[in-house]
């Protein structure tokens, strides 16, 4: 039986002049793209342009949907109240959606950036907040969230469908949760490592923690970077290695590449 | 024969804790609200808010989108590309639309605000970026437009459902242009006397211009302002006049109330 | 001997065309204002004419500093980085020193507003950031903070001079902390009671607390408010009766009025 | 006699999480860095970290005032009003102004951004406004303006300090105007040809113009450009065949390299 996987990545996100990531480059390698909105990054043309060239390449996207914060890049946690984050969620999908269909293509998933996406992992208030705003605009699309996070479950008791998501260049502790950043080595760097855990992950249906055991991780995507050319050849890596073993590279959402 | 007239208004213009205009009181009175999308004016949890209490009056919504400048209040001039022009107005419209589905009612058509209203009346080139604009995100969406202006006709060509519009307070050239706001008698304060017009309007297909002489109007809308207590006892005095004379009020984009 | 005690309120909260309080009135009343500087409130131009009529009252101005958050009015917490925020403030302080200097008068105070003013009451981390912030920029700008509260040490630690302030119409618990928003009896709304409270603050240094005890408070200012006609008016109050009973009326920073 | 000649580039235009430029290249190249100040670019946390570094290169700076249109990039022409550009730029100076003394330096001249000094370099109204604005803050502080611009005679009569610059990189008209961008030969972009037509600047006072005249260019400074490898490379050789020929590279404002 052929092994799928989906491979995403933030793209989007550069701002007017501003230029952030190789989202040609990306759109080679993914097959789902998680697409700024305006609040964290993105600006309307930039968009545009992203969602063109998804759509011509094949890519799936989703609304990448992040805390009102521009200069903070939405990696700022804010506490803000349900009401204002359930309208501000769907704003931010409501754009994207016109934008897209602007571009030939439909928006089909939601995934949460930066602060909002940790918050949310765990938070029942913002999820809450999230998870309605879904139901409110669109209820068939489907949520991203954080592989072993309540978050999944929150949402799914709501109806919506989950896709769990694992990160390729993240160590994971035995009990299935991230290793914070502020610890050593829970940002691993060596493309051919990265790329071997992934492949473990799909074949195996875990990765080896950063305790020494094997971790079950059930995730239905992989989040890769690009945001520096070491990132997009990593990316590379893990899109050819998992080739090359006989896996498929397909977006959750539909559409095989 | 019965006459029928619409009357639309400016409302969702509240942003965060700044408050604007009374957009409960104008819902009574209008039967199109046109609803600011975030770029000059509104906030996402405000503008839900005011989308819900339309829907409630029913009233209809259209979407009120400006230029990227909310310190002016999409009141100045920007000189802005046309690709970036259409991404921005494409953007506003689907967020409008993504929290009209949330609110439960559908976006039919939109009204340029401000600066930008009055550039595309004259000026091609943003006024065909606004129509493309349209086209992109939804054929079916109508344009309301300057009675009288080149607008309608460039809008008309690219197959777009046009509404011209009246302003009640205006005063207007033997020509049928609008009296710029710079010069004396521009702007008319009696309400009685502007009721008086617009039942002309609507009667007879004209006002008698600020030269004295009768001049016809084509308008399918009537413009009112709600932003003070005196501006909305006016619309309620021009819609009262309207509806003892046996004019209904009821909306270009169906749904009479 | 005379009592002296300042009155400081929130003024240029108005946001390009949105009106926010009664700064007029209120310049009439206080001897401090605290003046938005753009971040959650107040563009250039309204900020401007504020200071104007704060110098032609001879009401003494200090720095509204707050988290950038126009939306959501600077009062929701933000986890922010502590060289962001010492940036954010410096820039915010140098903005209205170069909108007072052009206005004639000097800015001789901050005080945090929103969220930021809640959270350096407690929050180390934020708090030796504005400190800092005040150091590098002009150390001899007072802070003021809220009485009780470990701030005011730590500011006096890096050599700050602290003002403490009360609030008119809040609840004070026995230990001298504020009573929770949350709770029943928060906030106090008699305008007689509130003034009484005031004289009683200046004359016999605290309050009756929710407890029904007496609680030593000391403030060398009251924060009144200006944001509807009712808080106007219990700021009028709590001046009147404070005057009446001998009390001057004067900006800690110098200059009776 | 020494020929002296000062290098100006624009600098801190990089905005939170979005690099532009290269700060740290361009401060070894040139003797003025024009600093945004936030409105068309710049965040307070990077101003201040390029503020820091142009003290330890011993780069004098300016304030890089621009239009308040950050996704545009103040490359818009905007119709704002003269007492909101007043405001604007007052507000630009005072923050860096702010964060310059935090960093230990001392913003010594204004160069306003983009369509901001096109505009001002021939419009009368918006000019005022900037000359205005810069008087009402720090009279003492130097105006950098277009070579040949009416603006230059504006600002003296209003009492300025005025330096006008050139642009290595642009073609000139016989009459001394820059050629439009919009024609052929606009830019020129071989570092070798610019590097020698600003050698015969300093030497000759003028370059030879598009039409092949020798045209008189009476300028203080030059601008040179760092937003790509290509224009750091270019910088450098304009510096490096300066030096060569026996030019001081040396900030009109004071500060000798």
């Amino acid at each position: 039986m052929q092994k799928i996987i989906d491979l995403n990545s933030d793209l989007g996100e550069s701002f007017g002049q501003w230029q952030m990531g190789n989202d040609d480059a990306m759109l080679n390698i993914v097959s789902s793209a998680n697409i700024a909105c305006g609040f964290h990054a993105g600006s309307p043309e930039g968009i545009l342009k992203t969602l063109k060239a998804a759509r011509q390449n094949g890519v799936v996207v989703g609304a990448h949907v992040g805390y009102p914060d521009l200069v903070g890049f939405g990696r700022r946690n804010m506490d803000i109240a349900a009401n204002e984050l359930i309208a501000d969620v769907i704003y931010q999908i409501g754009a994207l959606k016109g934008l897209a269909s602007a571009a030939g293509c439909k928006v089909q998933y939601v995934k949460p950036h930066g602060a909002l996406y940790n918050t949310i992992a765990h938070d029942k208030r913002q999820a809450m907040a999230v998870i309605d705003a879904i139901n409110a605009v669109d209820e068939k699309l489907i949520l991203v969230a954080l592989a072993g996070s309540p978050l999944i479950e929150w949402a799914k008791e709501r109806g919506l469908t989950v896709v769990a998501e694992a990160f390729a260049d993240r160590a994971y502790h035995a009990n299935g949760t991230l290793v914070s950043r502020k610890e050593a080595g829970a940002v691993l760097h060596d493309p051919v490592q990265v790329a071997q855990r992934m492949l473990q992950l799909v074949n195996e249906g875990g990765v080896i923690s950063i305790e020494g055991q094997f971790t079950p991780i059930e995730a239905g995507s992989i989040c890769v970077h690009g945001d520096s050319p070491g990132a997009v050849a990593m990316a590379q890596q893990v899109r050819e290695l998992l080739q090359q073993n006989g896996v498929s590279i397909s977006a959750f959402a539909g559409g095989a590449l």
